[in-house]
């Protein structure tokens, strides 16, 4: 049992499908809101106004750009200031709830969520913004959501292959978190029952885009991968692929689901409290098995290779990578390690060359 | 996957043994607090003193009373008021924590709680008060503790018995929580783990009151029970000891330790996937057989008729618990049930016959 400090971030969370419309009105009725701003892409607007057809809507704000440009937020902070806006409801993915939050993280309006996308920032206090192309994050508490509201009928349209990365993305935030900065063990059982919901939920995706419980399954877990990687902090599973996504532009999904098996492998015997809870969620005999078979299942992502890394980037990503390895990874990291580690990736080796036996 | 409603409460959870006086300074600095109250009962003023050695406290208040009598409240609220206090720190168990909390209500003072029980009243906002010997409780945002500061130190002088049927009354929180009117899956994973933790440490203080481990594990999961009863509500088996402990004055951890298995028996077929949950926290193969081994190991309590339950209370009893049983009941409960389900507590039988195979 290790001394721990976890914060746990007050939200109310409403789940139901096919009730996002029956659950706004409740909601901005009872936060007392009477003149409500909706944020959602021009792209899914039709989507939006469904969900917003039981509530009066003071203002609609369509200027939705990803990573959330400092330009955009501007714009939308003067519209929200200029009609006396008070209280913000996003529909839509990360992006646009980060728009919500940039306006909150100056004016404390209080945000209800409606994510579409397995994201997961709804469930946050981080906020990002780009200017000159530069991202900034920070954590705030103004910009935490007051409420969620999940509805899986509205992450129908998002594709398979996107779902898989996406969720593959949220099983990563789960199992990182197992070890990151700031694991504990509340932390884990939330990533625990995410790897739980997860692994049930992708399957039935890809079989069926359609099938309802895959997509609750998915929604839900992927709402538990972002409370405990919010709260963790990045491993050394994230602490790698932001390496590789920054400095070779891979792609971020692909590059999680990817590299997740080789630091399962590599941590795994040296964290065994987290290696039994990720074996047990995924109801296998062990953590890796559990993963590989569920990668195997999802066809995913396999070898660094087919996404642009080459051999010569290990050499030089190592040195970037280990100086980032927090203190708090199980198993001692060398530059040797992480080479190997980099190599397996790149190949789509088998991971179980990494195990310390 | 259910439709569901979950409120996530906002706390800081500070978990360190040993830690709780450093804990605290650093939390009142964070608040910025400069006139602090401390609430712990005279008999716990020696710990109290210790653990707030390292703050400079204004008031202290040593008038606990069990059970929070309003008159006790209310020369509580005015000691605070004069002294013009922007901080209540409480140390104690269920009654000191009360106390500040009913301060709270009427002054939205925030809350640093050091819980040295397994109560967990420091990890809801639910508070209650006493009123010409009727106890009225309810739902404030404000009386929720902005930070726990949990020391299983603290907690080493709470004899084993107490700390068994204390961690038992957990223990039934947790199984309670899967069922209960808001169940939820978020619930659950707290539960589960809530469970798991209980089921790892009352062993170890039942062998050794001294054993930290024990002590840190059933301080922890005490906290989780806290937190998945107070969002999910009182079940079947809350409902039935409430009848029993209100109408034939039953000890209340007793009663609950007792009636446990036989509720888990009748509803576990019914509950599969809280079936398989309780049961994978134990590590068993079904849930009624950890729960069982547990209570063998603990020498948990048995049979009502143990503690003043009679074969005459059972027609008593049965048209006051039947009404109050909720629609969320995951096996129908009739009269008939109800009577089995009391005859087989009073004489400590074999939970197996509830069992509906």
């Amino acid at each position: 049992m290790p001394t721990f400090e976890h914060e746990t971030l007050g939200q109310r969370v409403l789940f139901g499908t096919g009730a996002a419309a029956a659950n706004l009105a409740v909601e901005v009725s009872r936060l007392g809101a009477q003149r409500v701003m909706v944020i959602a892409s021009a792209f899914q607007a039709e989507m939006a106004r469904a969900v917003a057809a039981d509530i009066e809507v003071l203002l609609w704000h369509h200027d939705v750009v990803m990573h959330v440009p400092i330009e955009a937020a501007e714009k939308a902070r003067s519209a929200a200031a200029r009609h006396g806006i008070d209280l913000l409801v996003c529909i839509g993915g990360g992006s646009t709830t980060g728009l919500a939050k940039a306006i909150a993280m100056t004016s404390s309006l209080p945000i209800i969520a409606v994510p579409t996308t397995y994201a997961g920032s709804e469930a946050t206090n981080v906020w990002g913004l780009t200017e000159a192309s530069r991202k900034t994050t920070g954590v705030d508490a103004s910009v935490l959501p007051a409420t969620i509201i999940y509805d899986a009928a509205l992450t129908l349209s998002l594709p398979v292959g996107m779902s898989v990365a996406s969720g593959l993305n949220g099983m990563a935030h789960c199992i990182d978190s197992m070890w990151a900065p700031r694991a504990d063990p509340i932390n884990a059982a939330l990533a625990t029952e995410g790897i739980r919901a997860l692994s049930q939920g992708l399957p039935l995706i890809a079989t069926d885009p359609h099938s309802v419980e895959g997509r609750e399954q998915a929604l839900y877990g992927a709402y538990l991968s972002a409370v405990a990687f919010a709260s963790a902090g990045s491993g050394l599973h994230h602490k790698t692929c932001h390496v590789l996504g920054g400095t070779y532009n891979l792609p971020h999904a692909q590059t999680h689901a990817a590299v997740l098996p080789y630091v399962l492998a590599f941590n795994g015997a040296h964290a065994p409290d987290a290696a039994a809870r990720i074996a047990a969620a995924f109801g296998t005999a062990d953590a890796l098995t559990g993963l590989q078979e569920l990668r195997k299942r999802l066809d995913a992502p396999k070898a660094l290779s087919d996404y642009g890394f080459t051999a010569e980037g290990i050499a030089e990503a190592v040195p970037l990578i280990l100086p980032a390895v927090p203190a708090s990874n199980p198993r001692p990291v060398t530059a040797q390690d992480l080479t190997r580690l980099l190599q397996a990736a790149l190949n789509g080796e088998d991971p179980a060359i990494l195990l310390d036996r």
